[in-house]
């Protein structure tokens, strides 16, 4: 399926050391370099596009709709991270001026961020451009100053092979170092593992499966120096109806949820997999509903057959498991390799009683848990797992009525989303796209947004300083204009002295 | 050596429960009322002030000025602290407005923090007040939203019970819950570990050895559930001396340094155990001087015998390392469970090739390294492991001349001192106490200035949120007049709408 060979180790050394080489070069550039390199990937992605795009087709089986729209998001993301990283304020510059008079004198103390090191980039499977080879995890190492080396996901290695040429034209002509980036091939586990465990490595980013993201976590914490690691992995994304709007709704709310668990064939991290609702004519209603829009939707071939085998092996499974009704399977014939919807049904004491229920179903599977009442659902969100996002579907009256349950799935989640669907996640700085564990593996971080850049700086104080050595951004005269924290005042002025 | 009793597993899993139960109303308090509970913390730490310094004096045979110090700071930061997390700009509130005319529709997306869950704080030996019961750590997680568990340090327990007590006061006449606070004995390791391994728990902060913070990090990642652990451990605060300015001050730089080596018996995280130099008269006067210097400090009781006797056995061990000289012993003579003030001596080269050398010696030893110049100086820098804090001691011709250094140093640390010592560590917002491991486990955070309360928070994002659920600092009307980044511009201003 693949016809790049596996990175040896001597390979491996020699990218590690390039990539050490260039981040000392590297971590000296100012944002504004930075930024232009970015934008200079940016240009040159625009450069392959047409001829990339049915590549990628080709390889994933997504169609070129989807590709496009994912392909205009990686050049977003490149040019707003970049301006984002330029404009300064994510450095967090806190300056706290001298006290010579004090008893015992005050140093003076400022504080920015400085990048971690190389990053290693795990490419997920179900974006090939957007969380891939110069996708969210790339261009937030390369705003904050750190060189990349992107392990290519063997389901698309030449679509990523081609954007990581876009990616080394960019270096070129940016006159940056060889080693702030590189691309390197392995189907299997030890290449991965080889790059994290490079003394190296400073950092990692990935998207996928949850064996895979806590097999990277339990790695980088074995080091003798550990290193964290942003795993996005699994999330069930539950959804949570409440009665008043149900009632309202039922049909309309099915037909939304319908397109939202069976788009890219249910192949997102943010796939609505679990429905909770509370018994009664509304939610029977919107079954029925969800049913018949399923039986209508053809299946579809997913990512590649490794995918599509372990969707039809975790869909009998659940369908299989105790007290669980199958309420709709598309009525189209299916070819191999296709995803095929799926609707399925169980009760709440059922849902509590097996875990397997609480288990991702990656594809255009949803199972719908029914609830006696208010209570049996405060009892569902007792037990659900951490999650990318929860959903809750009411009228303001059903917020304020069940405004305390509505607090406790918060605690579950890193996005709550009223009256909407999960699928989608806007690019932009108040997104949060990472959750509690499992969903993923640092909660206190995202994967999506420019505050995503976050993850791979830590801050250093200065203490009395020489202006000769201070970095741009915490001298006095404030020359980038950003925005700073001095002696506990949040301004753009610069500092006396 | 300690009157309490190690706490049972049943009385862990009740505790837990009650932090628990009162997470679930603490973490809904706005900001003012946490900042009055603090603010009352520190009014009742105030009333036991003339109590407690004396049992503190008798537990951990440091000085009463020095602890009268501590006992300030503590207050300090409960207040300081208090004033940061009421005034909001630490939640980083970041609003995208909705455009519902764009193809797809723009949701509205706002993102606060949120706290993460009931903390356990394990109280330093060093710090009986600042990184103890109501210290640090305490104050930022009470400022966080979360409930604080303190496994009290059997070395100082009685001063440990008196601080909670007061604490548990404030946390009556603030009508919270309990729960919201716990004091736990235990002497021995399992105590730690089922706070640690209880599914309750969701964050642990710890200052103390590296043998104790490592352990407790491998257990957090080991759990079903992995939590993040705060753990500051060792450092030996390289100081490196430059040539220029030794030239001009070897005496002075040496008094300075025998009084921070020397500074409460050594038994800071910040005492630097590990002075570099370029051979030459300057570095070789200092050596005089620092020795002479040593020679005149007494030794004085070590907090417990533990550490006397740990500091016994390692400085022995560095003494007796080939090819270490012994410069200086403190003449005056020792008594059992006294640190000796030490000062040794060894080449670049002998460093280089023995990691025992790299290793923290708690208590009033230093180790000075003679490179042949400064292409040794920076193989030393290359090797050095992370640090809470590294000093540069130059002129600013010394700092021009040896940039590239620096900025090596710089990797290596989490604050960069210059002409300074690194003992006294600044209680303010541009503080970072945190370095690159084995300094500590997470270089991305700091235990000292109140932006140590973001460690024990994570983002939250509300997608197209009713206004009657929103918190209140993501509500249009701004009512706390909290800095917000509204559609990628930081301002005080409510949103329209």
């Amino acid at each position: 399926m693949n016809k790049y060979t596996d990175a040896t180790e001597e390979e491996i050394n020699n990218t590690m050391q390039s990539a050490w080489d260039a981040f000392n070069i590297y971590r000296k550039y100012s944002l504004k370099q930075r930024a232009d390199f970015m934008r200079a990937i940016a240009a040159e992605m625009e450069a392959i596009r047409d001829k990339v795009i049915p590549v990628a087709m080709q390889e994933t089986h997504l169609p070129e709709p989807r590709l496009q729209n994912e392909f205009a998001r990686t050049i977003f993301q490149l040019n707003s991270y970049a301006a984002y990283c330029e404009q300064g304020a994510w450095l967090e510059a806190r300056i706290d001026t001298a006290l010579p008079d004090r008893n015992p004198p005050k140093p003076d103390i400022r504080k920015t961020l400085v990048p971690l090191g190389p990053v290693i980039v795990f490419g997920a499977s179900n974006f090939p451009f957007a969380y891939s080879t110069a996708g969210g995890d790339t261009a937030c190492a390369f705003a904050a100053g750190c060189p990349v080396i992107v392990k290519a996901h063997p389901a698309h290695a030449e679509t990523s092979e081609m954007v990581a040429a876009a990616i080394d034209k960019a270096v070129q002509k940016s006159n940056l170092p060889k080693g702030v980036f590189a691309h390197i091939h392995g189907a299997g586990f030890e290449t991965g593992k080889m790059l994290v465990m490079h003394p190296y490595t400073k950092a990692v980013g990935f998207t996928g499966s949850y064996a895979g993201g806590k097999a990277l976590f339990d790695m980088a914490n074995q080091r003798k120096e550990p290193i964290p690691v942003f795993a996005e992995m699994g999330s069930i994304n539950p959804v949570y109806l409440l009665p008043e709007k149900l009632q309202q709704s039922a049909a309309e709310i099915a037909r939304q949820y319908a397109a939202s668990v069976t788009l890219s064939v249910g192949q997102f991290c943010t796939n609505p997999g679990l429905i909770v609702g509370i018994d009664g004519d509304g939610l029977q209603q919107f079954i029925t509903a969800l049913g018949n829009e399923i039986r209508n939707i053809a299946p579809s071939p997913m990512l590649h057959p490794g995918i599509a085998k372990a969707f039809a092996v975790n869909r009998t499974k659940a369908l299989t498991q105790k007290d669980v009704d199958t309420i709709a399977v598309a009525a189209a014939s299916a070819k191999e390799n296709d995803g095929i919807p799926t609707i399925a049904s169980a009760t709440a004491t059922a849902f509590l009683n097996n875990p397997v229920l609480h288990q991702e179903v990656f594809g255009p599977y949803s199972i719908v848990i029914r609830c006696k009442d208010a209570v049996e659902m405060s009892s569902v969100i007792q037990h659900i797992e951490g999650q990318l996002t929860s959903t809750v579907i009411g009228t303001d009256s059903d917020i304020q009525l069940h405004k305390a349950l509505i607090e406790d799935i918060q605690l579950t989640c890193g996005r709550l989303i009223f009256n909407g669907v999960p699928t989608g996640v806007e690019v932009c700085l108040s997104m949060q796209h990472g959750g509690p564990f499992p969903a993923t593996t640092d909660s206190r971080f995202t994967s999506v947004g420019a505050d995503g850049i976050k993850r791979f700086a830590r801050p250093v104080s200065y203490q009395n300083c020489p202006d000769i050595f201070l970095p741009e951004e915490l001298k006095n005269k404030n020359s980038l204009g950003i925005w700073r924290t001095v002696n506990n005042e949040l301004t753009r002025n610069r500092v006396a002295g």
